[in-house]
């Protein structure tokens, strides 16, 4: 245990695993060429077993020179970068390429973890959702009350944007985000059933009201910070 | 009326209710599915007639505790409550499938009168309103004018979307939440007349602005609380 | 001139030209549908004539009332009334049928400078402009640079977007509201030159960090007060 | 050296410069009108000539007027004119009209370092980038991570939008605009991998929250000041 946290605590630690993860991300980016994937595939891969092994062994030195070693456990950023780097070797040789790219990919979020002035406003970003928790139930309701009826009323004529509840709740975000709303969406609809426009203008102006709210309450809560 | 309230005070009676709307909401969902509806209807229909009965139930137990009985209709919501379900019963039977489905989306919104904090955002949204009035009463102006001109100007060149007063109405919205007001409707016009610009330009600043002004509004309100 | 100020300060005067005024807007909308303008547009106008008659008799009552004449056009809003009615007249009778209808429709507006409240707010958002007086003045050097620099670069790839100066202006204010700016604007252009995203990801980066902080002059404004 | 501080410091030394930037503003304008650069093309090039001139005539007087020569070079602003007008300069004669001409037209930013109350609000919009460091890297990380995993889930579908990192990068910007992101975008990969809402609600989703919160560290640092 000493010896592990000497290691773990070691100025050159921290600075190297950084470098390891900004290889990381190039070699991934690289590797979305794929002109370069067929010449230097191999290389690419041979890279990134070294440097997963390296995770793997700076997770395992982690978690010895952690007092109890549950304690590791007690941060979610080492459960985040337990599971990416633990996925990675169950997934290792098997078929599924795209896991194991994405895998690779989502590597690059340690960054996040290892310097500390990101993984504090990541955490006070992630710390405001709480918060919002009301409001975002209210926004769910409203959301699944809104899908539910504009299923029923236009699942026939736009079965593209109401066909079942899953397509309509995409609707409603795309909706919401205003994304073509109403040259794509309402329009068409309207040719057949004039009232249509009703059921998105409202959904429009409850929907853009609340999420308002939900902006002017992470406002409100950084200032109180 | 001592037997009503302890029934209505009982701490098992707001949890029964809740998981029944919960139901109801579960129900309403699989009803979109059109090959659950064609297999399961009738159960659906059963199982929506028992809630209802038990909501009918609720709300008259409700009015029964209340001390004078006008009580009970003094907070907003449980007019809404007691109009849902009144309305249910009224169109039970009747060939408007479509309404009593919709009466029974609608009843979802239930979940807000019964989860104390989520009817308490939902209250201070509402109060909200009132300190915007007169921004409203003025974007109502800017948006009669704007309306009344469009359609004067442009109901031959484009009548789809300024053929009448409503027609121009909706664009408008349309025009204000920014949705292909250049590509779909400013510039086909503008081959015909150069100078419908400024109609568009005009009432996006106008509108825009309005419509930031009232936003501060909110904050501002959401602020002195 | 006593006479005057006694008609001008009676409690019956402002509800009455009120009134007025809303009908007048009702008219005007009315006469927006086709069909009632062929049937009624006789009775249209000549209540009109007699609105614009009262309206005239109305701003000649409040000259008279004004203790040095001249302080009657102290007030923008007074201005903006006499305009408004002395244009009516001035174009009555003449060919320009439009004028005379667009003059109708403006006079709606007048409502603004009859209910204090209103006029109040109106007066408030006007009094923000001033304070935003520099970023307007940086957005608009900002605008004129991306215009000429368009104009040379695009004007032969994409002429109905950049053919001219005018042109470009007015498609730069497309891509400031973000409609259409990438699937209609940037991406023809790109395949003829692919720097071009450098162009508008500049414009909307720069145009959209300065009107940012326009929004946030108005808040910090509003909060000031 | 005193000599020159004299005419630097003159009252009448600013009101010159800018001045002749609002013609050369104007020339380039004018230029960018196809028929009046055929006819007046040459006045054009002499007149910008002149003023070219005149610039490099007060660039050099300032250098020679600030007390240590190196402290011209301490403001940006400075840097900044001297850059515009030498590299003017160098590329005057060369075949490389665009360059040349975008030059001229960047001149034209000038205004913003010869007006004090412009050159002070730009000096704190830049101020403020600093203290979006953070945000910033996050906002890059999410970026680039997007980028790679976008390239390689979808490159096939939807070469156009994510054939390489580029491209994807650009596509996320779109995206992140929320301009046809659905229409164009998601919905037509979507018909190939259903899946695909997932990558892009959860970008939209993260990407808003964290450009939302660099909206709002604007807004605060706006009121710290
Ligand atoms: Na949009
Ligand atoms: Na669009």
């Amino acid at each position: 245990r000493k010896w592990s946290s000497q290691i773990v605590e070691h100025r050159a630690f921290q600075p190297t695993i950084i470098t390891l993860i900004v290889i990381n991300a190039i070699i991934v980016g690289l590797e979305s060429y794929r002109g370069l994937y067929e010449d230097y595939g191999n290389w690419f891969i041979r890279i990134d077993t070294i440097i997963l092994t390296i995770f793997a062994f700076e997770i395992v030195l982690k978690l010895i020179a952690a007092r109890p070693t549950t304690n590791f456990f007690k941060d979610g950023w080492n459960v985040f970068d337990f599971l990416i780097v633990a996925s990675s070797f169950i997934f290792m040789g098997s078929p599924f390429v795209t896991v194991l790219r994405i895998l690779r990919v989502i590597r690059v979020f340690r960054t996040i973890s290892m310097i500390p002035s990101l993984k504090k406003i990541v955490n006070a970003l992630i710390m405001t959702l709480p918060s919002l928790g009301t409001i975002l139930i209210l926004l769910s309701i409203m959301f699944y009350v809104f899908s539910v009826m504009g299923t029923f009323l236009f699942r026939d004529v736009a079965p593209e944007y109401f066909g079942t509840l899953q397509h309509t709740l995409l609707s409603l975000f795309q909706i919401i985000t205003l994304e073509s709303w109403a040259s794509n969406i309402m329009r068409p609809i309207q040719e057949e059933f004039w009232w249509s426009w009703i059921y998105f203008v409202a959904f429009i102006l409850s929907g853009v009201f609340i999420v308002l709210n939900l902006f002017v309450g992470v406002i409100v809560n950084n200032f109180e910070k």
